[in-house]
C-alpha cells in the first residue's frame, strides 16, 4: 500500500479510536461488567472501514475530519453491535472474531445480548451529540441511520441470510442479502460523513452510487477470502460459508468470477467518483486498496 | 376506575396504537417475517403506560397529544424491545407474556433477538420524525431516549438484575435496579411528552421527580401482584421472581411493608405535581389509578 494511504487510514483510524474512547464509558462506571463487555468487540483491531469512509467522505465535500467524527464512531458502533449479535449460538453461532473468542464465548450469552444492545443504542447517543449544518439537522442524520440500521435494511439482511441458508439461491437473491447486510451501512457511513460537511444532493447521490458498488465489492471479496484464507490469517472461522452452505459470490459466480465480479463492482465505484474530480482522490484510493487486500 | 380517566385512557392507547400501526411495516413488507415478528410484541395489548405518561405530560404542559404522539410511540418501542430481550432464554427465560407466549417461544431464538433489535432501531427512527420546539431540537429528545435506554439506566439495570439473582441485596441494591430498569424509562416518557410541549425547567424538574416515585411504585405494585396473584390473571408467570431468588419489593420489605412503601412513593409522586396545579389533575389520577390496580 502506498505510503501517504497508510498514514492517511492511520490516522484516521487512531482519531477514531481516541473519539470512542471518550464516548464509551469505563470499567469504573456501573455497572462495570457492561461498559468492560461492551469495550470489548469495539477496541479488537477491527479495521474501521466504516469510520474512514465517513471522514473521507466528509473530506471530499470541503468538511473536516473533527466534524464527522461522530457520525463515524456511530457507524463503527452500529457495525460492531451488528457483528455481535449475529455471532450469538442463535444466529451464526462464530467462536471467534478478529482472532479472538466472540463477545458470547467471554462474557456469556446473556451479557452479549445486552452488550449489542447497548452499543446499538450508543450509536444513536454519539451521533445525537454531532453538530447540524445548513441543510442538514441532528434528527436528519439520526432517520438516515435509523433507516440504516432497520428492519428493512442491516437487520433485514440478516434475517435473509438466515432464511437462505442451506437454500439454493440466485445471483439476485444474493445481491439483495448484501445490498441490505453490507453496502448499506457502507452508504451510511459515506452520507453521515458528507451530511457534516453539508454536501449538496449531487455529492450525496454520487457517495451513494460510490458506496453500494464498493459494498458489494468489498462482501464479494470477503466471500473469496473466507475460501482462500486460513482461519489463523482471517482473525475469524475460514470455510466457514461453505459449512453452513450460505450463499456467497464464490459459491454463486465461481471463484473466479467472483473475482472478476469484484474487480468491475470497484470500476463501477471508481466511476461513480467523477464528478468529485481530484477532491474523490481519497475515495478512489480506498476502492482500489479495498480491492488487492490479502489475496 | 373513574369513567372519564378511563375514557381518556383509551383513546390515548387507541390514538397510540394507530400511529404505531403507520409507523411499523406491515408484513408485505420484505423481509415479511421480520415485520410480522416485530408486530407480535407490540400489538399484545400491554397497557401503554408509558405513551399514556407521555401525552398526559404535553399536555400538563399546555402541549397537545398529536405532538407528543412520535414520543409516545418510541418509548412504547423501546419498552417493547426491551422486554422481547429480557424474556430471552439467555436471560429470564420466560415462555409468557401478557397472555401469550414470548416472541422467542413464537418465532425463535434468533429472531426474537433481531425483532428486539428492530424495535430499539425503529424507537430512534420514530422520534426523529417529532417536531423540533423553541427550547427543543430532534437532537435533544434523541440523546434524552438514548441515555435512558443505554448501559447506566435500562439495559444497566437489567445487568444488575441478572447479576443479583440469588444473592441476598440490600434495600438500596433493590432500588438502584428499579430506578434503572423501570424509573428511568417512565422518566424519560414524561420528559420527552414535555419537550414536544416546549416544556420549561421546572416543569421538566417537577415531572422527573414524579416519574422517579411514580416508577418505583409501579415496580413495587409489580412485585406483590407476582406474589399474590395468578399466572392467568397476570398474563405472566406468577410467581417467577421468588423462582428464581430476585430481589423484590415484598423480599426486602415483606408484602405488607412494599404496600406501605407503594403507598408512600404514590404521595411522594403526587406531591411533585404540586407545581402544575389544576393541569397535573390527569396525572394525579394516573398515579392513584396505578397505586390501586388489581391488589
Amino acid at each position: 500500500m502506498d505510503q501517504v494511504l497508510k498514514d492517511y487510514l492511520c490516522d484516521a483510524v487512531s482519531a477514531t479510536d481516541m473519539a470512542m474512547e471518550g464516548f464509551l464509558p469505563t470499567h469504573d462506571v456501573s455497572p462495570g461488567s457492561i461498559h468492560e463487555a461492551m469495550r470489548y468487540p469495539v477496541f479488537a483491531g477491527g479495521k474501521r472501514l466504516r469510520p474512514v469512509l465517513c471522514i473521507a467522505a466528509a473530506e471530499a465535500c470541503g468538511g473536516s475530519r473533527e466534524n464527522a467524527l461522530a457520525a463515524a464512531c456511530a457507524v463503527e458502533l452500529m457495525h460492531t453491535y451488528s457483528l455481535v449479535h449475529d455471532d450469538l449460538p442463535s444466529m451464526d453461532d462464530d467462536d471467534l472474531r478478529r482472532g479472538r473468542p466472540t463477545t458470547h464465548k467471554v462474557y456469556g450469552e446473556g451479557m452479549a445480548v445486552l452488550c449489542g444492545d447497548a452499543l446499538l443504542t450508543e450509536a444513536f447517543a454519539v451521533l445525537a451529540k454531532a453538530s447540524p449544518t445548513a441543510r442538514f439537522t441532528v434528527g436528519d442524520m439520526i432517520a438516515e441511520l435509523a433507516e440504516t440500521g432497520g428492519s428493512r435494511k442491516l437487520i433485514g439482511g440478516q434475517v435473509l441470510d438466515l432464511e437462505g441458508e442451506g437454500k439454493a439461491l440466485r445471483k439476485e437473491d444474493l445481491i439483495k442479502i448484501h445490498e441490505a447486510k453490507t453496502a448499506a451501512l457502507l452508504v451510511c457511513s459515506l452520507r453521515l460523513g458528507a451530511m457534516s460537511a453539508n454536501a449538496d444532493a449531487t455529492e450525496l447521490h454520487a457517495l451513494s452510487e460510490y458506496g453500494y458498488s464498493l459494498g458489494l465489492a468489498f462482501q464479494a471479496i470477503d466471500d473469496i477470502l473466507d475460501v482462500t484464507q486460513t482461519t489463523e490469517s482471517l482473525g475469524k472461522t475460514a470455510g466457514k460459508d461453505e459449512a453452513v452452505s450460505k450463499a456467497t459470490y464464490p459459491a454463486v459466480w465461481g471463484l473466479e468470477g467472483a473475482r472478476a465480479e469484484a474487480g468491475r463492482l470497484t470500476q463501477v465505484a471508481l466511476d461513480a467518483l467523477k464528478p468529485f474530480g481530484a477532491a474523490g482522490g481519497r475515495l478512489r484510493e480506498i476502492a482500489e486498496w479495498m480491492l488487492l487486500r490479502e489475496y
